[in-house]
């Protein structure tokens, strides 16, 4: 542990991955676009960096945690990061993208020598900050192998599938788009039994206690009873089941229930 | 267990749900449209009723387990059927209909002193054989006591949703509608993987040891991947997405996502 890995991105999931990281003992050089982010994480032995190619280390471990994939693009295309980063170096990333973006970033740190690692994470900020997180990851075995150790210390779970770069992307789409679809139909039967007279809070026990007893009905369940019915929209529904729409079009499948969910998350986010 | 039970419908559900409560030593006496039906519940001790008149024992109970809203209302005005049954029987309904119909038809058994309990069933044929049932069910008190032995003895577990008919139809038509969505979105993901590259039962795999580790998911995730990606249609799906939907309607409560479900059950289906 006693080389100083580079972390770029302080959001809502980067900052308790950052934050655990420190405490298994990562010493981490830190960049956040709003740098008074990175301060709350000193006390903690996070060092601040001056500027976002300063975070690497040449041959090191970079880990990016950021919103999109125009803001990976931009990280990746940023003056001098690839050359800092340099021959040698893994770049992990862990960005819900498009396979196609996370194919096209690989190549360009496969022209310098630098290894890829995708790993998209599944998990809420309170299951970040427990540890919580479930891993998908695709790369090259070798640097797979090297950030092993980073990614068992922010999770409770590594599925690994393959060297082939998108792969984990994919799978983490897949999930996203079973997870928008569980919440929005949670959503919906909840509001026509509570407008029908039975408590939404007793369709929710049943359901979770027999054929739906899994922790993503469980947890929506809750939240969607106490939010009076409501799964909420916001840019990540939008994205997820815009990026899902468009990876399923490119190879010529029929998404029209991943089409249907992005028109109603457009729509409630426009509200 | 002495009183002989009435029993209408040997369908998919039906047989099963029959050929249990035989089992468990109670007395049918059993109508079906088609008569050849009823025989090999014979050597079981199924009594073959002459008539679906002939099943009823004045104040006794009887069981239907029909096929939608017009199989159960034509039973019910049926020549004969509710004079037959008469006051102090009492009607167990297992079929899945719109609450609507099923306040209309306990109101037709309320005005003959004989009592209706709703109590549809979730769970495959396979399910049934196993005695792996679960019950919503909703009626006056005193009737669902008298046919709680029977429930019991065809299923797994007893939810029992008040006293107002109509209340076990709208959870089973939301655990339907949440089966749905759960199985086309499963579809859709395995879809978009395997012609992405990523091995459709790995994707499985992880999501329903993890995220989705319930019996919905890997049921349905498991068929559909030996079923090469697809989740069939069928006239079940077409019919309890639309009474979900009109059901939702009513109440002026909006589901663009059943409507989608709807439609994409019912272009399937004539596909």
């Amino acid at each position: 542990m006693s080389e100083t890995i580079g972390f770029i991105g302080l959001g809502l999931l980067g900052k308790p991955v950052a934050r655990n990281l420190l405490k298994a003992g990562y010493s981490l050089k830190i960049y956040n676009r709003t740098a008074s982010k990175v301060e709350e994480l000193l006390p903690l032995g996070g060092i601040q960096a001056s500027s976002l190619q300063d975070v690497m280390t040449t041959g090191g471990i970079v880990i990016t945690v950021v919103s999109d994939d125009a803001a990976l693009e931009s990280v990746v295309t940023s003056e001098g990061f690839l050359e800092r980063l340099g021959k040698g170096g893994v770049h992990l990333v862990m960005s819900t993208v498009a396979p196609e973006t996370s194919r096209k970033m690989a190549a360009l740190h496969a022209e310098r020598g630098i290894q890829y690692v995708e790993a998209p994470v599944f998990g809420r900020p309170e299951a970040a900050e427990a540890r919580q997180l479930w891993v998908c990851c695709a790369g090259e075995l070798a640097a797979k192998e090297r950030v092993r150790p980073l990614l068992e210390a922010i999770s409770q779970g590594i599925f690994d599938f393959g060297d082939q770069i998108g792969a984990a992307n994919i799978v983490k789409l897949c999930g996203n788009f079973l997870i928008i679809s569980a919440g929005r139909s949670i959503a919906e039967a909840l509001q026509m039994a509570e407008k029908n007279g039975v408590d939404p809070k007793a369709v929710v026990d049943m359901l979770t206690t027999t054929l739906f007893s899994c922790f993503i009905y469980q947890s929506y369940g809750a939240r969607i009873v106490a939010n009076g019915g409501v799964y909420q929209s916001n840019w990540i529904v939008v994205k997820d089941t815009g990026l899902f729409e468009q990876t399923a079009q490119k190879v010529g499948v029929p998404s029209p229930l991943a089409h249907s969910l992005h028109e109603i998350a457009v729509e409630m986010l426009a509200r």
